[in-house]
C-alpha cells in the first residue's frame, strides 16, 4: 500500500474530475470529499469508490454539471431536484441549506429528489457536526435487500446517518439498514475474513458469516430483522413522498444504473439549551465504550501524519483517468 | 379473558382516572389511550400497564395534575417542561403541538424535558398520521440496555416510532432499540414461548432465546449490536441537548420511579409534495409482505367487533382503584 499525502491525493482527484468537465470548484470539492472518506477510514466510499464513480459519470448516469434546485418550499421543509448532478456535491449543498434553514428557525429540511448515490453519507453528519448542528440524513437505495419474511431485494439498504456535535469529537453514526453494508461485504471479502455475525442468506436460504455468499444472493440480514426492515421502508417513504423521486422499487437495481434517488437532510439547532454541549460531554463520559466516530479520530490522525493509504495500482490509474 | 365493549373499558378507566384527581377531560383521554392502546393488540402498554401507571401516581413519580408548558422557542423548534405530567396526556399535546407548527411551517418539533413514561409510543405515531402527517418521536428510558461491548446497562432501549400517514392505512413503526422490549419480553414469558431469535444475554453472558433470563440479566441485545447501540446513544443525546432534560444515565434504573425522562416529536407535512398519497400506496404495494401497523388493523377490527379482551382479575382490579 502506498502511502500518499492527502494535498497530493486531492489534487490528483481534481484534476481527473477536471477532465470529467466538473468545474473547478466543483471538482476541487468532489476530490476533497473523496480524500476525506479515505482519510477517515472508510476505504470502501473513498478512493476505491472513485472508478465507479467515474464509470457512472461516463455512462451517462451522473452529470458532472448536474446542479441542485429548489423546486418547492413550505417553510423550513424545501424540495428540491437534484438534476443527476454528482450526490456528493448534491449533498453537501442540500445539508448546507438544512444548517443555514435551522440557523434561522431550528430546524430545517431538504427533501431531494432525482439526485445519485451519495458515497460516504457520513460526510454530511461530519458536516452539521462542524457548523454546530445536529445533523440528520438519509438516502434510499436500489433495492438490495430483501425485507424480513421475503427472499426479494424490494427495499433498500437506505444507509442512515446521525451525527450530534460535541467540542472534543463528534458523535456520527453512519449505517445502512443491513447488518453489513454492501461495502463492509467487499471488505470482509478482500481481507479474507468471515463476518462477526450473520450477516445474511446464501443462495440456498442459509444465514451465513460468508461475506462472498451474501454478496452472491443478494440476501443481507436488516438490522434487527423485521425491525430494520421496517425502517427502511419508512425512510424510503419519507424519502420519496417528501422529495417526490423515485422509491427504492422504482431504482435501476445495477450499481452502474443507480441513479435517480432521494435523500433527505434535516438539520436541528442545539443551542436552544444552553447545556447541550454539556450534555454531550457527559452521555458520552457516561458510555464506557467507543462512540461511534471515535475510532474516525485516530485514523484521520494517523492517516494525515503517514499519508492516505492507497493502491498502487489504484494510484497508477488515478493518474490516467 | 373476558371481552368488555371499549366504551365500558374506556369509562372505567376514566373513573378509575378521576379517583387518582385527574380533571375530568384529562382522565377521559388518558382513558381512551389506555383502552385503544390494547384495542390494537398492544397489550403490554394497555389496560396491563395501569396498575404500574397507578402505582407511579401513587408514589408521587407521576403528577396527575402536571401540564406540560413550553419554555423556549427558536422558529419551529420548541422546548417544553413535562412537570412530571402523566407521560401520554403530555406526549399527546405535544405532538399536537408538532403538527400545528408543521401545518404551517412544513416542520415542526418539539423536545420535552422532565416527562414521565409515555406507555404506548405508537399512540403519537398513529396520532400523526391521522393528521396527515409524518410523525417521528422517540424517549429515552431509565437504563436498560447494555452498549454493545459492556455487560452493564448503561444505555436506554429508547423507543422511537415513525408513522407514514396512508388512506388505505398508516404505516407504524414502533420499535424500541433492544431487539425485544421489556414489555414483548414479558410477552413472551406469559406464554411460555421461546424468542424467535437471540434476544439478549443470560446472567453468565451467554445468547439467549429464554426471556426470563433476560429479563434476570438486564442485557438485551440491541437491534443490529453496535448499530442499535448507536443508535440508541444518539437518540438519547438528541432527546437531552434538544430539551435541557435528563440523560438515560441519569434515570433512576427502577420501573417505578423511572421519571424526568425527555422526549422529541417531529412532524413533517407530505403535502408538500401532491404526489405523497399515491407514492404512500404505491411502495405499500411493492413490498410483498406486511408493513409495520398493518396487523393493527385487523387486531383493531376484531377487539372493537368481541370487545377488548381482559384479564378478570385485573377486570376487578380495575373497579376498585
Amino acid at each position: 500500500m502506498l502511502r500518499i499525502p492527502i494535498e497530493q491525493v486531492t489534487e490528483t482527484l481534481t484534476r481527473a474530475l477536471c477532465r470529467l468537465e466538473f468545474e473547478p470548484d466543483r471538482a476541487a470539492l468532489g476530490a476533497r470529499l473523496f480524500a476525506e472518506t479515505t482519510r477517515d477510514g472508510v476505504y470502501s466510499h473513498g478512493l476505491n469508490r472513485f472508478p465507479r464513480f467515474v464509470a457512472t459519470i461516463r455512462n451517462g448516469c451522473v452529470d458532472p454539471r448536474g446542479r441542485p434546485e429548489c423546486i418547492a418550499a413550505q417553510g423550513v421543509l424545501e424540495r428540491w431536484h437534484g438534476h443527476a448532478g454528482p450526490g456528493n456535491l448534491n449533498a453537501v449543498q442540500a445539508m448546507d441549506r438544512a444548517i443555514a434553514l435551522a440557523r434561522e428557525h431550528g430546524v430545517g429540511a431538504v427533501a431531494m429528489a432525482h439526485t445519485t448515490h451519495w458515497m460516504r453519507g457520513g460526510s454530511y453528519g461530519w458536516q452539521a457536526a462542524e457548523a454546530g448542528m445536529i445533523g440528520i440524513c438519509w438516502t434510499n437505495t436500489m433495492p438490495n435487500l430483501p425485507p424480513w419474511g421475503s427472499s426479494e431485494a424490494r427495499l433498500g439498504n437506505n444507509p442512515m446517518v446521525i451525527a450530534v456535535p460535541r467540542a472534543a469529537g463528534h458523535v456520527v453514526l453512519d449505517m445502512a439498514m443491513s447488518q453489513f453494508s454492501y461495502g463492509a461485504l467487499a471488505s470482509y471479502r478482500q481481507r479474507g475474513e468471515l463476518l462477526p455475525v450473520d450477516g445474511g442468506f446464501d443462495t440456498e436460504g442459509r444465514l451465513t458469516r460468508d461475506p462472498a455468499e451474501i454478496e452472491k444472493s443478494w440476501r443481507p440480514l436488516p438490522i434487527g430483522y423485521w425491525k430494520g426492515s421496517g425502517l427502511s421502508l419508512v425512510l424510503d417513504m419519507m424519502a420519496a413522498m417528501l422529495s417526490g423521486g423515485r422509491a427504492t422499487h422504482q431504482v435501476p437495481a445495477d450499481p452502474l444504473r443507480e441513479a435517480g434517488v432521494c435523500q433527505v437532510f434535516v438539520a436541528f439547532d442545539p443551542s436552544i439549551n444552553d447545556g447541550a454541549a454539556d450534555m454531550a460531554d457527559r452521555i458520552v463520559a457516561s458510555l464506557g465504550v467507543r462512540y461511534p466516530g471515535q475510532q474516525v479520530l485516530r485514523i484521520r490522525a494517523e492517516n494525515l501524519a503517514l499519508g492516505l493509504p492507497v493502491d498502487p495500482a489504484l494510484w497508477d490509474e488515478l493518474q490516467t483517468i
